[in-house]
């Protein structure tokens, strides 16, 4: 096999790599990052860190990427904060909360951004961690220097943040579809219902009985009922969009496929009449988001057709029966969920085409 | 291989059959009433029609049932009102709405008794069947002596019945968990909210380029919005039970399981304040019911506790923070969501014990 | 719900049940004995170990038992041999090898009849054990006493054995094909050739990061390549029919479903000349066996025909251009392929009739 | 959402695209080229037929496209043999065998260049072509200026190719493993077993019972024993590589996957020494190859590590005990078992980078 170096032509002609390090590489959100990250035309990943295949090259651990010169060359290494500040300029944090906060700070100390895909710098108040999250927040003092990575919302403090909190998964499927809703007081606020179903990455490659393929497959359940830990970070940013606080009701569900986030949202139409059009409103919010895609009223979302992309589909219903209005989005979890939104962040933080590396 | 008449000790002891047939025997439905009337103790399958498969015998195209006598003996015929009539006490209906009305007038008159599977005889007002089936009612006459088969609200209807309508899988999983609610006073009816989430063969045996395996596999959608059809036996039972108009908001998902029904459940607390606990409430309506599991509000469902039974099984939170009910529901589609159902009314039909052939 | 105490009206008329237990019963074989077991009519499950659950009852670990009165009495408890053997005639040992030698040991010396799941018991060669197992025969004295647990072959000897070992998955679904064709010497012995697909049950609930939900959906792949451990047993028990020693080629492969063995043989016809018709062959050795269904030469066996039965469904071809006879078989790895062939054993032992609580 | 003109800086700097059409674009195949040659940076998708779809557009048939302005610009239409010629300098058919071959005729004629995937020219003898294709061949004196589209073979007649002749999924699997071993007399050529397991797309995008989700899910089945239509071609070009005629065994199995073919061959070792090492031999036959990766003797390949890519992976074992060496490989049937290996054809076709588009 002739091994190959990717995108070298379009790469000479846009000119200089951003050095970047991904901590925690082997879980789906890391694998994910290595997939995206090998392939963006302006990075240069120049380090994988992973406790368990460290001395291990990228290629022999995910042989999807055996074809790539870089895959073979590069070995995971144990993660050194302070090595990781001084060979990479931007540092993707793919490990579990906790965790990943102690890794952030010597990061940040030593002047390098972070975006992390954990869940420990999403919400701005560390009681509600402690309370979602049953352990105190290991790093307060940098929730507030923290961006909540959601392009769609924050693009303009995205560029400029050190630290990015990437939503989760749950989140983007949601935020999404109703920040418009909310903004312009379409619905009533405090009626918002959610549904949620998810494909089985979404747990991410952790080794317990409930996610092995014989549990899963042929199963359908809910479960986090009714205090998911993605209540959390919803609610702030939609009390934040509103301007005042806003509880909703939330379920996610399991299901037997490996990618795929269809949420179903309901809200009864403020007022009970239609001031604006649901197109109308949407167009108008996401007419120019690069990775939002507007279904409109006839057609309905479906995972398979975001699988493996960065976009949400977003579809709506007026349901004039009972007054509410249905919004549908689909997303792939790992991407628009976790990995392809962090690099989408990346794009903007570094300037470069919010596009770039993921179309 | 040695074929065998199965069940022929216990027969034996209890004694005489009821010669019982199937229309329409060659689909997910009427594949799962063969399955389980082969077994039933106290059943001889006289007839199994289906246009397609005419001349064959079920094991021919079952290979399933291949050791099992009847299946070896019986063939497929083509469907004979009155022939039906003659062979056979009680015969099973599993043909696409519309069709079924047709075949019921003619087997009705020649005093058969009719358990049939099809949307045609659950709605009292043929108004509401035209409005959700498009079409007029073929046999508005004799929706007067329906019986809405689901045996754990008409259970002593069903038995004298000539003409019993099961209920729909979606309805199944709906109205067993809401009924002691909605008898109790215990939620706010205007309130009620449903979502969903179906295996594939819950839209039957067709052959549509959406039911194609790659196009359900790694799939995850949200279907028939807002106005799936099965909202009509829905409401109509609800508001039964109420004695006033309900309306509620249902959605269906597709999720990539052969069988199997998820259905999450949500209801303000009337008054805001739980008055008896869902655990009374729920003892008190099922306590004794055979065939409901009630898993309490530890326990979450999961359909693959239920494929291939007969039960139910239901679980509740209260989530104090919105002030609703949760409740989450699990059934095989095609046993408690149709098949199983019908056998289970059949057997209050001919007094037999209610779980006989079903456990 | 109303708790049932299954076939309590069989069990009246046939009298006397037989007291087992299990010991390893979270493991899915375990798992399917308990269900096996809790509704044959002649046994009475009076223990079920498991380390892990010890103290739960069966149903609040496996919930599909929940409606069943023996599941919710009886909790898992730690093994203890004297104990066992005490209350139990007969034990099943679900339990990985090496670990059921042990335990076999007391079991036997204590009079107890034990029916080893595990590879233990299945060579009879401690040496060829060492070899494709890894380490020293835990029990090398025990292994003459042992008789091989496939019914098709061993009938009469399992219905006195003090010590059955069950056949592996693989071997049972390429045995029984090719015993008939070896015995009559129907193909050239030397040119045996095995290509098995297994369902992810086959790999026990090992919670390991290969059999994750997202590991192995959307995934098919050779493992065990060229030396799989069942080749000991299979090749051990073709050589016995045999009289000579005979060398096989076998290629387990792992697919995403849930249950089920789909197993393509190879052989060359001897001679190059068909002397007997493989219908007549296959009619002769298992027209009467209640376990064997033969499909002949124009069907094809599908797992999904046997999976939770306790048949083997078995097709041939003869290829004219190649000179080759193909075998085709199916079974449900976790009934046929361990416990349902483990009951099938039991009642051989027992005396009761070979298909009770299979069918 | 922004509709994106795909790779525009990059194909500014690279020039001229080439014009092409595909007739047949609805089904699988077809909507891979689809997917494929709209983020092709050479190509400019002209036409794109289907008789089912006429008049929508791409966008509204595969909503997985809504973001690409090609895909909501361009409507399928019927085809027209001369204007297609008219319009594309490159003609992709993916249509069903037997059709192809009408297409092809006046498309040459028209000195347009075809790509069919169908097998009406992968078979030299229009006599073979009958006997497995069950009807005369359509326009066999077109045969012979047919090239068998398998760059690793015949990259050098590809390039000039007026008619290319894409070969079927399996014998891609097939003949690229088994090229280098026949060529080197590496094995005995009399004693070539394969086996094959294949995803559900490889069926195509038929509507059929068979292939409904519920059919094929939670099923494993072998079909098309023992001669396979693939047989001809495959045979057809292991008889040229050897300069002889070869008949080898091969059996396809169906497993539910949507993408993916794992075959296993098996081949006794000639003279039974192993002359030169299957390393050497792969290594020196495909160490350049762009699409083929080897994974030596001590990995095993998965068809998730080459799903939606245009690589065959490749392993191997030598098995002293039976004197056979196994060689495994793993492809994506619609990919290089279908429309990216026609892609790569074209790329040769038009001396573009043979990976553009691919990669």
């Amino acid at each position: 096999m002739r091994v190959v170096s990717e995108k070298s032509v379009e790469a000479a002609v846009l000119g200089g790599k951003t050095k970047v390090a991904i901590v925690g590489a082997s879980g789906y959100a890391g694998e994910e990052l290595v997939r995206l990250l090998l392939a963006h035309p302006h990075v240069d990943l120049v380090t994988a860190t992973s406790r368990q295949f460290a001395g291990k090259t990228l290629a022999e651990i995910f042989p999807r990427f055996a074809h790539v010169e870089k895959a073979n060359a590069l070995r995971f290494s144990e993660a050194d904060p302070k090595e990781l500040a001084r060979n990479a300029e931007i540092i993707f944090l793919a490990l579990p909360h906790g965790l990943a906060a102690e890794f952030a700070k010597p990061l940040l100390s030593a002047s390098a951004r972070v975006i992390d895909l954990s869940a420990d710098f999403r919400l701005r108040d560390a009681q509600i961690y402690k309370e979602f999250y049953g352990h105190d927040h290991p790093a307060p003092d940098l929730l507030g220097q923290a961006v909540y990575g959601l392009p769609e919302i924050y693009r303009d403090q995205i560029r400029d943040a050190k630290l990015v909190a990437c939503p989760g998964c749950y989140p983007t499927s949601i935020l999404i579809p109703l920040r418009p809703l909310i903004r312009r007081k379409a619905i009533e606020r405090k009626t918002i219902l959610v549904t949620s179903l998810s494909g089985v990455t979404g747990a991410g490659r952790k080794v317990e009985t409930a996610y092995l393929f014989s549990e899963c497959n042929e199963s359908v359940r809910p479960y986090g009922v009714p205090k998911h830990r993605h209540l959390s970070e919803i609610e702030q940013e939609l009390s934040i969009l509103a301007g005042e606080k806003i509880m909703i009701q939330f379920t996610p569900h399991l299901v037997p496929v490996n990618r795929g986030i269809a949420t179903t949202i309901y809200a009864g139409i403020a007022g009970g009449v239609v001031a604006v059009e649901p197109a109308v409103l949407f167009s108008g919010a996401y007419g120019q988001e690069p990775f939002v895609r507007l279904l409109g009223d006839e057609r309905l979302p479906d995972t398979k057709n975001v699988v493996g992309t960065n976009f949400i589909d977003i579809a709506w219903r007026i349901d004039k029966r009972t007054g509410r209005l249905i919004v549908m989005s689909a997303i792939d979890n790992i991407v628009k969920g976790a990995s392809g939104q962090a690099i989408q962040c990346f794009n903007l933080m570094r300037g470069f085409p919010e596009t770039a590396g993921l179309l």
